[in-house]
């Protein structure tokens, strides 16, 4: 089979269609209308073999953890997710493979309203990379940016759950029968929070998502803030779960430097703090407000109630 | 060091700054504005080592090239380019390899007026991926799927000279002094028709760009338009370095069925043949009638003169 016929089989005809899209698969590129008064949102996000999941990975969830990760950063900008291209590298055109990839990338493009545009295949060790666009209202989106002494420090969900499931998957803890299932569920089929993202332009000062767990990515935001944070570990959003599961500490551990959680971490004005809770509540996901943001630039403070909370982060660097 | 910092360094703040990009590297996505009036065009390539390029390929050229391979698939859509994502995959953080990638890349992103807006990059096997984006004005995006019976089929430049340069790289073949610099510049260093394709939207029913070779090419706006083609190989384009290199049959099977080209192949209407060569002279390349389209859906017609020219084209297929 060739590549051609493989990436129309299973990509051209399949999955959500957008009336912004006038060209789809099959030509040099991919023509799409940005609707006026909007801007354009663009990320990129690479996962590869034995990098960011294991050579038994279900491809179905790998489908779906690849659009996923990428909307959620679309989220974390406030932008309505539109469109995605598709850069896969293939070890061999193994069709059953390639079957249930191509069905987990589409339902989950599908659920988000995201619409496949085009893309490259082609022979090689197991890479991929989707860029995916969106659109936000015109100088609306939201950035690390701008957080500002004074603001609380807010995120969605739960932090953590995705490292427990890590743990899970890899016979390293017990769980129980009943924290099993969705625990599991949640690591391989994560959600990104994009109404959400959408409600918060109204609110937040800034935003990003969290992939890299809390300590990991929450320095992205005070340094391009050029600000601090203080954060209390008693009041880190853990679910049953992880709190059943782990003693207190592992748990700790999980939901400060636990990756792909992609939850939101935000920041609101004190003045904006009333409409939070109005603004948020539809959504059905809680908010919950783990810290503040200070002034001393790129300082991340961990307490523990009135305490200083020793801790020393160990995020995955690449090529550390 | 870290993988953030890398790529701070040597992308973020090189190259060309457009001022329609509010939000470059460093947030979760970037932020532009497409112009009032455009669509959005998109494209996305894959080079993987070992496929695409030799371990030993100098890091300068493929910087060079990954970009040209994407704005020439701009250029076919009669786009102008404006923004790059890059997806790096690394096997390891070479930094004096990574210098000069960056380099070529950022060199001939500003050559053509593009900016690098956003990226990722992790651990893993050499595998670079693009997604270059465009704006065409509205409708006006040139496709594969215009062609009519009786267009003239045309494209620029000479074609062969890449697959050329590939065989003197290869040490396959004997050269000229004369001939060598030249031939394996244009192979190491192709140039997408960026304005030429955007005066052709005014001129061509349709185009693409010539990357896997003229029969490899040819056949997909031979089925996107539901047309056939008659081509006479007499009327190929050669240079004097293919000319003067290779006897004439295996001169023809470079520019029958060479790759890496970014020639652009298109139709015209007989109605606006006459516009041709005013509206393409102040352009300085070459353009060459080779063909015409017939009403034999799909079917590809070699002749030379007035003789049937019998060939079989062995293109490259990644999963054959």
């Amino acid at each position: 089979m060739r590549e051609f016929a493989l990436i129309e089989q299973y990509f051209s005809n399949a999955g959500y269609k957008r009336n912004d899209v006038s060209i789809a698969v099959g030509d040099d590129g991919a023509v799409m209308q940005v609707r006026e008064g909007f801007d354009l949102v663009v990320t990129t996000d690479t996962m590869v073999q034995g990098v960011h999941f294991f050579p038994n990975v279900d491809p179905r969830a790998l489908g779906h953890k690849l659009v996923t990760v990428n909307v959620s950063d679309l989220a974390a900008m406030g932008a309505e997710p539109c469109w995605l291209s598709l850069g896969l590298t293939l070890p061999d055109a193994d069709e059953a493979w390639i079957k249930a990839f191509a069905e987990g990338l589409s339902e989950t493009a599908d659920y988000y309203n995201c619409q496949l545009v085009g893309g490259d295949t082609c022979k090689g060790p197991l890479t991929l990379t989707v860029c995916a666009k969106g659109i936000v209202p015109r100088g609306k989106a939201l950035t690390r940016s701008g957080a500002k002494v004074g603001d609380y420090l807010y995120v969605t969900g739960t932090l953590g759950d995705a490292a427990l499931g890590l743990l899970v998957e890899q016979g390293q803890v017990e769980i129980s029968k009943k924290h099993r299932g969705p625990t599991l569920q949640k690591f391989h089929y994560p959600t990104a929070r994009v109404a959400l993202g959408q409600a918060l332009r109204a609110i937040a000062s800034s935003c990003m998502d969290v992939s890299d767990g809390l300590c990991g990515d929450l320095p992205h935001i005070l340094k391009r803030s050029n600000v601090g944070a203080v954060v209390d570990v008693n009041k880190l959003p853990m679910s049953q779960a992880l709190r059943d599961t782990l003693p207190m500490d592992q748990a700790l551990r999980c939901a400060l430097s636990g990756g792909e959680d992609y939850e939101l971490l935000f920041t609101v004005p004190e003045a904006r703090r009333g409409s939070l809770e109005v603004l948020l509540s539809p959504y059905g996901v809680p908010v919950t407000c783990i810290g503040r943001i200070t002034g001393l630039p790129g300082r991340l403070e961990l307490k523990q109630g009135d305490q200083p909370f020793a801790y020393e982060h160990s995020g995955y660097q690449h090529f550390a």
